[in-house]
């Protein structure tokens, strides 16, 4: 774990450019800046290479997509490609419709990602495992997690972050694990959104190590939830959700070291 | 009443399918998920069919409606309707222009709606009733609000939600009140948007009965917001809808019924 | 100043009509709602002409501009126009692509504003200053502010706010300061967008003199923030978040006048 990674996101302030999930946006854009990053947010084709120019990191998210807006994560995808910007790849509910899990397999194969931030459901569905979910649940299923999120790794040859009580982190071989948390995460809609922006965010500062950078966001995010929760004395989805923007901003490395469950 | 619905919603956790107004789609999907419910927001037509199909109850919201958006609605209405899924619909500010005043007339008659959620102006402009109205405030007006509410449940057939200090509830011969609530409703924008969406996932775990799934959610709400404004010692609008949000998690079926004003 | 401006704004509750930053419309619309004006969102062109006819004021956004909001903008404004509407333009990012550059300029010419509202990036790059701005960030330079905020009100003949630790105010002569405020402000993602919007809602209630209006509208918002920053032992950017909505509603002009530093 490269907590220093943390310390650096601080003083470097990278940019990271989201196509967002309309519904998520504000609290991903408020994490961001909490921790330290700077949040852009674009819609329009047109600026898309000067938004990936001026941009360390970017953050595609599939949770409200449309036409337009997957003609868009195209674009940006290859610009970023060519101009070595890391991709972070959400595949919000993509085992929900077909035309997500078609979307999903188009946009893989156009442009290569650096990460792929999903909870189990999306990830089996991404591989075609048999996995049940519900919606923008992460769901339930009989299937080996591990296997899931390596063969997930294997298949488009990048990092794989399966989140959920224990997030697991991987390169195909290679398996990181982060077991802090808490289950206020689920209570509150866009920690899913909010974790693979920070995925990206981290990237952006440490350009040759993805899997460092993507275990270090999830036990930051992780950490912080799991203090912020650890204050209160009953499950208030709202207040944690703004509790978690405080604390992002305010939590230190060292209050991470002392509570981090890492493998 | 039948409390008991919230109880089953808690332990069914129905997918709501919400065409959302993106001005309030955070908080309406916090807010589903901290009752129990599992919010789904989708803006492409595409995928309208899966949608529809893993979703118990769909709610359309003409809050910030497009010309796009209209066609996914006929496209998700009319699905919902041959899969059976009850349909709430909120005409938000349908007063405040004749394209909304045509397009809500256009999509009533496109398909069934099995609840329609609005404040005094929205319901009375549904109507063709004299009311004066100011943008997306509920307004004023000399209209019997009783006999508006059933001129519009009887000309679409459906159960009408009027809601405000006192929500009225009908089917055109039924009426139901909820008088439980506080003015802290009206400082926090998108409470309206949140009510027709809790009334969606009412309908869904009540396929029976809409007016009681309908008046029992605003019940739920109002009872939810009048403890928390309880709690309060000044009008704080931002603080109350961050504590809505985690009454709508913690409260229970005893709290309501002893403090519930309904009729 | 013109604080009775604000018991203006409190007993004629002025519409604003926004086309809106996706990621902050929830926060901003909160906000108007907070001090007493209505905000109204919409983004469908083809009732442009009713809500402009509805509203007190408009503010145009760039945040998460698309060639059709742009399209939605150049019409909104004409009607603004003829209508005797006052508009607030608000750069977000001009910078960042040159794309936004050239919408900006082609809208500023398309029809005339009452104010713009930017940092110091955003009002440089309108005017073509050397400053260095980074994304959404307002950026450090080396031109001198005042300058450039003049440059700017004359070039667009209209006023211009450069909001920042100090915000400027000028319409190319006269010069107005407002040194109140919290650096919490930079912390919470959107306070830009509320500060425009909120300018909007002064310059209907004030359609004589938007010098004065675009100030108080700084005041009120920056001694709000103050008084909320006052409070706090840490810097908490979500939580601030929410106490200024709630300080929003319960300011007093005699709260405001007691720290006002301005010139």
């Amino acid at each position: 774990m490269k907590l220093d990674l943390l310390k650096q996101l601080r003083s470097e302030n990278p940019i990271v450019f989201n196509i967002a999930n309309f519904v998520t946006a504000q609290d991903v854009a408020n994490g961001l800046n909490a921790i330290g990053a700077l949040p852009i947010m674009s819609a329009e084709i047109q600026e898309a290479s000067d938004m990936v120019k001026i941009s360390s990191a970017v953050c595609l998210n599939l949770g409200t997509l449309t036409a337009l807006q997957i003609e868009q994560m195209k674009v940006v995808g290859q610009l970023a490609n060519e101009q070595k910007k890391p991709i972070v790849f959400d595949p919000v509910a993509v085992g929900a419709s077909s035309y997500r899990q078609s979307v999903a397999e188009a946009l893989l194969t156009g442009f290569q990602v650096a990460v792929i931030r999903g909870n189990a459901g999306e990830i089996a569905a991404l591989v075609g495992s048999a996995w049940q979910a519900k919606g923008i649940d992460a769901g339930t299923g009989t299937g080996d997690l591990v296997s899931i999120a390596q063969a997930c790794a294997v298949k488009y040859h990048c990092i794989v972050v399966l989140s959920g009580p224990t997030d697991l982190i991987t390169d195909g071989q290679r398996m990181g694990q982060v077991n802090n948390g808490t289950q206020l995460f689920q209570l509150h809609v866009g920690s899913g959104d909010l974790l693979s922006s920070l995925v990206a965010a981290f990237t952006a500062v440490a350009p040759d190590d993805y899997f460092e950078a993507a275990q270090t966001a999830c036990l930051v995010l992780a950490a912080t939830g799991q203090l912020v929760a650890k204050q209160m004395t009953a499950d208030r989805p709202g207040t944690f959700g703004i509790d978690l923007q405080d604390k992002l901003h305010l939590i230190t490395v060292k209050e991470i070291n002392k509570i981090a469950s890492v493998r």
